[in-house]
């Protein structure tokens, strides 16, 4: 390879760390690949961060000693995330989005990979500080969010089932009750998704009285393992009082109705 | 903001591109950021396509015209996919992956976001070329590699369900029959979900017969979409023929025998 010079190798390694959120890159793997002193590297890496700052892009940081490192954080500011639910606000207020029986069609806006991602990002953002291990959601529509949150915070996901399957082999199952309607849901997960003693963080697309979420906290007991954090991307205004103390929403729903054709979601920011 | 070296504009415009993979960034775009002539960006970006390509990074495009402009395309070379792949068989050819009635524990895998990101960029790689407009899928476990597939090609995802929801409105349902063991099985979905028209890519975990890809490419007809590939994480060797006629899969299931506690999953390249 010709000789690598300084917009080469920090072009490099600002792909690389923003391809692979929160993971550590020792500056002897980026030594051996430019071929290149260590000084060198901790110049390029400080030149790194100033670019990331200057121009908000996320945080690059430094771990030191032996398993020391760099990685990307891909943190939103308070602004950014605002103005990105106030978008998500303007896309969901439209008449059209309420279906019989007053839901909303969120289809397109959940399953869109370029919303996902930045929905993950903003929910990320309220969960970099805490220590955990995996990120947990409940099939169906929690899952893309669930994902991207995961790869923003480079976790592992578990995906509870809403009946057991054959391909999970041994599971618990559990009953619980909706908060809202007070039906009873089963909920599956395979035995060996989750270690004795792990910490969670449950992410779901809707919350209302936060029964699912109630149900997860319970399910995450019988593992012996404990949710120490819940997000959502939208809550309903009412009931104030959910069945978990406490959760972070990006939207709040103020109110749909299917006669008045009046659809009211507003940033919780 | 104080002036902008060309450091600080290339590790930008990598850190936009990479983020927002196949999405276009004018050089207007850049030229505002940066407060810089186009003439001086268009070196930028030359430079970067050379980064890229040294480096293996996937691959920078320059558009022409009045739309123009410049985006990423994180394709994987046939020996980084080969490797990728030979990377995941080791990982599940392990013994204790069987579950019984000879399947297959993978949640660990598919629900990994680094991993299934590179599984969404390795399937990506073989549908770059074609003209489509949606990624389809169908829940649960197909959703994280099609999600991410649908990332790389920055295309919208569209799952279908197993039963009916109150949050798609009204939808179309179809049953079909599993091609391995003739079980009559339903898909629904939301009517709204796809204009007519449509070229679709289904992207799914798994494929033994081909009976649920078949069914796809049946309930695409029923939308006046047409299904122009298909691509899974791993299909059996048998049956040779499946129900579809051309598909795309990184990984072949040669053997699962419980008893014998074997397991024989190879990389299809």
């Amino acid at each position: 390879m010709n000789r690598i010079n300084k917009s080469e190798r920090i072009g490099t390694i600002i792909k690389i760390l923003t391809e692979n959120p929160q993971k550590i890159f020792t500056l002897n793997k980026f030594g051996e690949l430019f071929e290149c002193a260590k000084s060198t590297l901790s110049e390029d890496i400080d030149i790194v961060k100033n670019i990331f700052n200057k121009f908000e892009l996320g945080e690059i940081e430094t771990v030191a000693g032996a398993a020391g490192g760099v990685f990307y954080k891909p943190v939103m500011t308070k602004d950014k995330i605002k103005n990105f639910c106030e978008e998500l606000c303007a896309k969901i207020n439209q008449t059209d989005r309420i279906i019989p029986g007053g839901y909303i069609y969120l289809n397109d806006i959940i399953y869109s990979p370029e919303i996902s991602y930045t929905m993950g990002k903003a929910l990320a953002s309220f969960f970099q500080h805490l220590e955990f291990d995996y990120i947990v959601t409940i099939e169906t529509k929690g899952i893309p969010i669930a994902l991207m949150t995961a790869r923003v915070l480079n976790k592992p996901l578990v995906v509870v089932r809403k009946e057991g399957k054959l391909t999970d082999g041994t599971a618990i199952h559990m009953n619980y009750l909706t908060g809202s309607s007070k039906r009873i849901q089963t909920m599956s997960l395979a035995k060996r998704s989750l270690p004795k003693g792990s910490k969670v963080i449950f992410i779901d697309d809707f919350m209302k009285a936060g029964g699912t979420a109630k149900g997860i906290v319970d399910l995450m007991k019988e593992f012996e393992c404990e949710a120490v954090g819940v997000g959502v991307l939208m809550a309903t205004k009412e009931p104030k009082e959910k069945l978990v103390e406490d959760y972070v929403t990006l939207l709040v729903l103020e109110k749909v109705d299917e006669e008045k054709k009046e659809i009211i979601v507003k940033s919780s920011l």
